[in-house]
């Protein structure tokens, strides 16, 4: 399919954000064939399918949601305002016991047209039955690094393992490569050194990266200053984890010491703002990371803990927290915070190009309206895209060469049917998790 | 006009938050006539004119904000990511200078479109040319706390307590009460305690409240340290300010000592959460005053340090940020961010029956469609309406009866106009500010 938007401002990486105010990108197939200026059309030999005249609006990159358990989006609302481990361990953990492979899939489903119509084209998931999550990521359209969570301790630990190879051999590269496919050890807590040596040579053996929660919590890093001495960074460092692609979820309490080491490790960091607070976890220092040249992208965690996955909201509160937490209301700019939640976020999950609007990279991209009052005047595009811009304002959604969301309306995804599933399964959820679970899962 | 909403959830606050399953709120003119199951429908002999049947929506009080500078949706991303003093002084004071009467009409209409759209039926303002905000308050519908700033330094004094009065003689209740008038001195840094005074004499004669920010920055305080060797909320104290119905913005930097005395003089608060951040002012101690029992509100602050009016938007991030700040995630929760939001605003601004859903309130409410994927499952009410719903999700709009938006468009106002006066003006604004005043403007 060949389509032809034009008449819109683009907005693409060069070295710095550059924006062609009234530009063109004409798409073959999966690809971007080439962007320019309305007045350089006609030296495009070339037939469009479809043409899509879009005036008064922006085209940027789609954005990239770099730490998410999509399934989760069952569970949203399910446990707020208590702290972490009652959340987890009273309400977080037996709820998901009462998960099938089922209920991850609509709830991956739900997720993903959440984060599409909200303008993300590319996500990263951690969590189990990710075979279903991968089957609503190739339904949908949607652009994934999907991992397995695996958890090191206990007598399965063979069989998390065995569970990424196959999961691999199974989905790495499925959906003419819209999914990649990454090893999921939880964290250095629940894999212990052994474990993710074990984890370190598979990722060698498949050539593949590693997607790991790193220093989310206070806790986490002084219990792995009572079990190794050390900072959970350093650890990992030291077992050659780091050697390897690797994107860190959190890193939110990481000393100038820690913080070196990810930046000299090129460590893909996923900063997750509203989770961290709603948490009570922390702010990540994510200015001074970027500061040293640090790779850094934005992800939203899972709606549980986020409840919404609209990662225009989390660009603003990354912006907003880093100014206040470094009390220099210049510590970060638009176009930083721009940069993370596209091409920096396709870096950080290993997708060759991904993240631009430019010849040769893969055609994902969003369509926003600039003609509404709240989005005027249009005094800064980038301001507007990184500090006004809210999920809905996300009209048009191209993924792969594939128009996903049009007009605010998907085209891939039933979204009744999906509302529908979601309500009764996480009726059922609730239910079977508070008024007694089953013998066999109580025994779980 | 009657209007009968039926069949949908309605949150009403009760001494607690309640909610009516499958419910019914009839309105009458400007007020609420009834409210109740739908099962009870039949016992209301009453014959609407419309009736709007409402399934899988909410239904819940129109949201308050309560310190806004609505004109300066002229001035959004004109200025980001630059520190205060540079922001103001540099960027946004010369841009205001090149403000017109008419600019502000359309600014402030703009706003109240935003405003509207997102949720917003009742808003607090301060700021110049407010005849003109007035203008675009009783053309739209909207219900407004409206202030003159103004500013007890320099020759102009009496004129501000003048246009002060006069203002209040004209538009005090206007717009059938849907306009109440407060006085606006600017702050006490820039209002000495003399001007102070005849600020209160004239809240006195009026019997009409004062409209000030308060504590937004550490330099303030220290400052008045400096000069008054006090705080500047011990300062207003002792001037007797808090004895009249006060509303301060910000309070972001108040000691144990000053949340004791706006606690116990039960001085209204507004918390502008995404400004305190944005311009790293710091995190107002909201968790601390509302459990000594404070009355706190919410605010967006101007569209150039906030870059939305989404009242969702702080609603999230007012939650999010006293957790964390606080390091208790149960340290605030959603239903005291909805009271923030609805009825405490309203009180904090002295609307008479104005933030609930019950009989005899102003009809203000808002309808929120609840079967679209990111608001889904139903777990908590309270949950998905203040930490998933964003400002698009606003379906419907009635304030004082009337209903100004409909399936998300606006009844009252020509959006389109709008967009374009803003697009314009925000490009002669630039121009003037930046290339040099016109002789006649220098001479204001």
């Amino acid at each position: 399919m060949k389509i032809l938007l034009k008449d819109a401002a683009i907005l693409y990486w060069d070295v710095t954000l550059k924006v062609i105010q009234n530009g063109y990108v004409a798409i073959e197939d999966n690809l971007i064939k080439s962007v320019g200026s309305v007045s350089d059309l006609h030296l495009l030999e070339w037939q469009p399918d479809r043409v899509l005249s879009l005036p008064g609006r922006a085209i940027m990159p789609g954005l990239v949601n770099t730490h998410n358990h999509a399934a989760m989006s069952l569970l949203r609302g399910y446990s707020d305002d208590v702290p972490l481990q009652t959340w987890l361990e009273r309400d977080i953990f037996p709820a998901e016991d009462c998960m099938t492979p089922e209920d991850v899939y609509w709830g991956s489903l739900a997720a993903i047209l959440e984060m599409q119509k909200s303008g993300t084209t590319t996500f990263a998931d951690m969590y189990f039955y990710m075979d279903k999550t991968a089957e609503a990521v190739l339904e949908s359209g949607m652009r994934a690094s999907l991992a397995k969570g695996m958890i090191g301790l206990g007598p399965n630990t063979q069989e998390y393992l065995l569970g990424s190879r196959e999961f691999f051999d199974t989905y790495h590269l499925a959906g003419h490569g819209r999914i990649q496919v990454m090893l999921g050890p939880h964290a250095l807590y629940t894999c212990p050194p052994d474990f993710l040596n074990e984890v370190i040579d598979l990722a060698s053996e498949l050539g593949t990266g590693i997607h790991i929660h790193v220093s989310e919590t206070l806790k986490e890093v002084e219990d792995s200053y009572r079990q190794f001495n050390k900072s959970p960074v350093k650890v990992l460092e030291e077992l050659g984890l780091f050697e390897h692609q690797v994107l860190a979820a959190h890193t939110v309490h990481v000393d100038d010491s820690d913080q070196k080491i990810l930046v000299e490790k090129q460590v893909g960091i996923a900063h997750n703002p509203v989770s961290n607070l709603k948490l009570a976890s922390g702010v990540a220092p994510i200015a001074s990371l970027l500061a040293q040249g640090g790779l850094v992208s934005l992800g939203t965690d899972g709606a549980a803990s986020t409840n919404t996955l609209d990662l225009f909201a989390e660009m603003k509160l990354a912006a907003w927290l880093q100014k206040n937490y470094t009390g220099d209301a210049s510590a970060i700019n638009s176009e930083q915070i721009l940069r993370m939640a596209t091409i920096d976020g396709a870096k950080v999950l290993g997708f060759d190009r991904v993240g631009n609007i430019a010849a040769g990279f893969k055609a994902d991209l969003i369509v926003i309206d600039l003609n509404q009052a709240h989005l005027t005047p249009h005094h800064n595009l980038a301001s507007l895209l990184a500090y006004s811009v809210q999920g809905k304002d996300v009209e048009t959604v191209i993924i792969d060469g594939n128009i996903v969301v049009e007009n605010g309306k998907s085209t891939r995804i039933d979204e009744k049917r999906v509302v529908a599933e979601m309500l009764e399964r996480g009726l059922r959820i609730k239910r079977d998790a508070t008024e007694g679970m089953t013998e066999q899962r109580k025994q779980l």
